[in-house]
């Protein structure tokens, strides 16, 4: 009753083939540099071949045309999509809170909980919230009232929902983020920085998944949205009254500015800034470090500070490169034409 | 019995004139592009009067001269600060824990607290704390020994103050912002990072404001100042020691390495950077995405990475886009010259 | 019977000798600017002789070297390092809740408390966790199934620590950061992002020291690793199965993608963004704001977006600042060849 799974096993989960002995077993999954004798790697693209040929792994997972080596694979034709059932299985079980409701957490009476919810240690849910089914809140979470969560949520510890904001179905918020915080809006009136009041809220569609540290503030008026099957990494900030597409992917430290409209499929480089009131179009992609200043069409690539075409971006950065040079040739053809044109008066 | 407002109440309010029918009712207030017929929008400013005769609103706030439309309006001299009013009418009741102090909190018994302070769900508050009058504390804030806050503070979940910091009357902190961790201070001693006591602590002027997932660090000795009336965006480091002038406005993602001086109203876009030591004047703008590595004088614009004067930024970035061109030009030319040389040596 | 203490006593904590009245007594330390006639200010280097003249302070810690002046002072061979000494005599004592374990705290009963342990109020400690002696574990942190702390750990409030993440010996996290956050990883699969499981964990090596608001993301498999001695500042984004080696320094807002390898004594200045996969030699210097996208060798300093040699950015940043001229140079000059190209024709 040996620990782990055989490569047929694995196989099996994946719709895959295995080559070498199917009965071999591997109890984990580790990097082709970090795995030893007892563990499967994985190789999405037959590119890893000479890595695998100095890897200590017992198995690799890798696509049917991996060239062949001494190591037993098991292949597929999707390897990236097997690598995530394969690591499913291999998955401790996850962390939770006993469920049910945690004695110390504080939960209004008029609160809405759905079935087999767990409510961690110390939270703190506010008069009118609902919470839908299998919902998993952990510690510390502070929900505001009148918030509306759906089914199949999970709240990391120390997570804050403030007043009225939304949440559809299967949204998960990282540790420690702030959603709903008054947006950042003033005006200047006899010599002050006089509050206008942020009067929204937040929705976050279904299948959204936000990481930790983020600060995605309410609106003004209406909603700051975040679009269905959109992925946020850490520490990005999302102001007032943004819309964000479905299926975007915003990654760590990027900040979007108030009124950014972001199209579907919007891809953000991490440290991204935008401008307030631009639209990014469908599927356009920003690299990291960018700051873009204006709309960018559907589908451009856009990089730089300000953004621009990526082509661009790099025809300009090779000829920065040879600046200096170009410098000296400049100065050196002045002498030379004056000289010329010295003769030339002659 | 109606809910909203009659233009003519709205008009009241912000000392306006109703032009139309004043006896019509609004029930919400939403952006040209979102309001429906019983929405109030507004356009501050007549430039939007195209915008306006597409929006399904029921009425407008805007400014005297908005030219004349379908759409009842609301005219008044100063439409911004006339939409502040009307929000604040508006907004519905403030998200407050009950006022008291919660069941669930641990307050140190010889904490001092004003009247009519409201203490939320599991806050905590360490010995020697002193808080001013009608100070709403959200659920889950820690507040460190010796803390001193004055009067009408508002701090939201997640909020941590460490110890003998001390903030003014009327500051707002949005959740999950840390005010005085440590510094960032190290000497590299004897093949080691030995770290610089941070003894002193964070003073907050009245009237402050500041975003949420900030860090406000303590100062090494002294303290870290955010001047009067300040308005600080989320994500936003602050060093130690800085010392932020009355008036400035902070957005989002900016940081501020240590013993920074900004003079009053200055304004930092999203995700400037400033060098430590480094002095900006009153009243300068530094363009988002900037990173500041010396000395800006007062009223100056500056921007880029390093940050440069804002017009010669634009020059420069004009015959950048044009650099590959220039290039080639300067290809061509040095043959051109050298056909012409040779031609006269001959 | 006065407070403070005498510049003999100073002297001879720091091994150091007095210059002046060593009876003297100083009851607070400040900075140049800022200190009164109670209080000892510092110069680590005599070239802040002009300085010292203006300050109102009543002693100086200096160097041997220290010009003479009027104003009394202990010198010694190496100031910085006696700074140091003389600020944890005058740091006021820790703040920390009372030890033992508070009574609002939630802790599982199999977990492992080591002795002389502090449990601040509204902790949770989950399933299988141990705690090594003297830790200081301050109000409302959470930590998750099965981590592990060393000894004389100290975690400030909000910290959230995941499940199965391991921390080393004397090490501190700062207030409201997250560790052990899920990475971010996804693959797009029939229209849809799809999260990769990951199954990690993020292991801290002795002596790390985190800033506040952090997010050091656990591993897809394996560990994401802090290396021994090493300072990261606030705001900082550590991705998924990072590397880093011993005593690097990272400065605020700072972020590293996936599985990028620092090497050992590696400094990264504020806000710099790295690449995926990138390796950062031993010893490398990245200036702040650089966006770095390949690996950087050994030794290197380079700054810029995209991040080069920090030489020939000086080199190129001087000519970009001469680009508007040499394009008027440039315009002239081709003007002036076809002038001779017509004459010569002629």
């Amino acid at each position: 009753m040996s620990s782990g799974y055989t490569l047929d096993e694995i196989a099996g989960w994946v719709g895959g083939r295995v080559r070498g002995d199917g009965s071999l077993r591997v109890s984990g999954v580790a990097t082709i540099a970090e795995a030893g004798a007892a563990d499967l790697t994985w190789a999405t693209d037959s590119k890893y071949a000479r890595q695998l040929a100095e890897s200590k792994a017992g198995a690799v997972l890798g696509p049917d045309d991996l060239p062949e080596s001494s190591l037993p694979a098991v292949l597929t034709k999707r390897p990236a999509s097997a690598l995530i059932t394969v690591l499913e299985h291999f998955a401790p079980p996850a962390a939770r809170p006993a469920s049910g409701v945690d004695a110390s957490a504080v939960v209004a009476p008029n609160a809405s909980l759905g079935d087999d919810i767990t409510i961690g240690p110390q939270v703190v849910i506010a008069d009118g919230v609902s919470i839908g089914h299998r919902a998993v809140i952990h510690a510390n979470v502070c929900i505001g009232p009148s918030v509306v969560i759906g089914d199949d949520c999970e709240l990391w510890p120390g997570v804050v929902i403030r007043e009225r904001c939304r949440l559809g179905n299967r949204v998960t918020v990282h540790a420690n983020t702030t959603i709903g915080a008054d947006g950042f809006g003033y005006e200047f009136i006899d010599g002050q920085h006089v509050k206008v009041p942020q009067i929204g809220a937040v929705e976050i569609e279904d299948d959204v998944e936000i990481g930790a540290n983020c600060a995605i503030d309410r609106a003004k008026v209406g909603v700051t949205r975040i679009g269905r099957g959109t992925k946020i990494d850490n520490l990005v900030q999302v102001a007032h009254n943004v819309q964000i597409g479905p299926n975007c992917v915003i990654v760590a430290q990027a900040g979007l500015a108030g009124s950014i409209r972001l199209g579907q499929g919007v891809v953000l480089g991490g440290q991204v800034g935008i401008k307030d009131h631009t639209t990014i179009g469908d599927g356009a992609q920003v690299g990291a470090c960018a700051c873009v200043a204006k709309d960018v069409p559907p589908g451009a690539r856009v990089i730089g500070m300000p953004a621009i075409d990526g082509k661009q971006f790099a025809r300009e950065q090779a000829r920065l490169r040879r600046l200096p040079e170009m410098a000296e040739q400049l100065r050196d053809l002045i002498k030379r034409v004056q000289r010329l044109e010295t003769a030339a008066d002659d």
